[in-house]
């Protein structure tokens, strides 16, 4: 059972936000989905986006300006949330970077995480077999997302392979067992003993062999978080050594807000388009 | 003098956020430019776009996906706020439609707004001089705006002849002297005599043979203000009896939202260009 939030015209389609209340979080759950015009006489695919720290399902959609090439090219998009929202659990609003906004898109199994934290079943289970019972849906689904959720769109898509038809990822978090950000979020989600995360992390699991459908990766060269935090050259070597191919492009003089996003997600749905359909 | 407050790379131009001290207002003030990539290496025409009750210059700016257009056809975006900010005048913060976030682009009259509220000033003679000292601007002017900034750039154009190539609007509040939210600001601006509320309303200099330049109206049909807030007949009619051309645009389904906004914010730019070049 879903409920619709609001909606708005927009391109020619339909803008919603809904809401339900899920299994895999054990709370209520809001998401957007944007149905082109198409989606009104047959059904299309899918494209998913996961948002990175601190959104939630409003920042992609108002910011980015997806609408318009999803019109065109006939595709939904999905935006759930980024962590399970309407809990109280110890510290769990007291960082940017840990709890509420912050899921990290993985099964949490350290207490008090484990019951709600669980965003992977979330994003690549619960939530794609509502949109299909729900929404006109085709078999073909991609995947993209920002920074979190490039790290979130790159674990889906090797860890369940063969159900996206291309990734792609703007200024993702590529190796986050090696970052603060997703040191400081494995050790709580996860625990301390490191093997644990390693499941969760998109070098370690293509160096054990897990192969990635079509990849495209933005990064922008003036993206304040890209020495630190986000480590694309670590991806691009592992992937070579793996012989994947992972086209990963430098923006020149692109930081890592969503106006970076908006200046080329329009060139990710092109991209994606070659393999949606 | 203007201060940078922000600079983002954004299809392959610059968004700034500025601010300064101005001599209109009394305060200091924040708008938003867009620079085209076509501004790196010559002087390019100017859209002003005035946004609705509750904006600042950010909701256009992140919101309306314009910037695309803008770079494709080499036009600088300015956005103002809407209202002076940083004054505690009496009831200024009480109200979403009067005081802060509610300027109606006039110069007030009325105790104690009519120290700072002088938003008309501003948008049409200070502001503009400094975008033409501090950016690389051509002699072309357009101006746009959405509900209350729709009356601003009506009442912009028809008051400011010949400064404007082009004016177009969303949602446009056409007869503030007749509705709810003009009246109410009216009153506290300008005072209950409503003779002095004729020089602000589109609708009434229109009938005293004030003119428009070419005009571009889109409103929503299912838009939730439409019939107690926005007129846009009335605008229609009194534009036919004057025999101006006022081109407005019933766009079936579409609300008072940024998503209205967005669906045709395109097809404003192609318009306004041509009258630009």
């Amino acid at each position: 059972m879903i409920k619709t939030i609001s909606e708005n015209k927009l391109f020619g389609g339909r803008q919603l936000f809904c809401a339900h209340e899920s299994t895999s979080t054990k709370t209520n759950m809001e998401f957007s989905v944007y149905l082109p015009p198409q989606a009104e006489t047959g059904n299309c695919p899918v494209l998913y986006w996961l948002s990175g720290l601190t959104c939630t399902a409003d920042n992609f959609t108002t910011k980015a300006g997806a609408q318009r090439y999803a019109a065109e090219h006939g595709i939904i998009i999905v935006v759930p949330d980024t962590s399970p929202r309407g809990t109280e659990l110890p510290t769990e609003h007291d960082n940017y970077d840990l709890g509420s906004g912050a899921g990290f898109y993985l099964n949490a199994t350290q207490e008090p995480w484990s019951t709600n934290y669980n965003m992977f079943d979330y994003v690549t289970d619960e939530l794609p077999a509502l949109i299909k019972q729900h929404f006109p849906t085709n078999d073909k689904v991609s995947i993209s997302g920002h920074s979190m959720g490039g790290h979130g769109a790159l674990i889906c898509a090797l860890k369940k392979p063969g159900m996206y038809q291309s990734v792609s990822a703007f200024a993702p978090i590529c190796a986050p067992s090696s970052c603060p950000w997703g040191q400081k979020a494995f050790t709580a989600y996860l625990g301390k003993d490191k093997q644990s995360w390693e499941e969760w992390d998109s070098c370690r699991l293509i160096e054990q062999g897990k192969v990635l459908p079509p990849t495209l990766i933005d990064q922008g060269s003036a993206d304040q978080f890209l020495i630190d935090q986000l480590y694309p050259n670590k991806l691009q070597e592992i992937g070579h050594d793996q012989k994947l191919s992972i086209s990963i492009r430098h923006q020149e003089g692109y930081d890592h807000s969503y106006y970076f996003i908006a200046s080329f997600v329009g060139e990710h749905f092109s991209w994606h388009k070659k393999y949606l359909t």
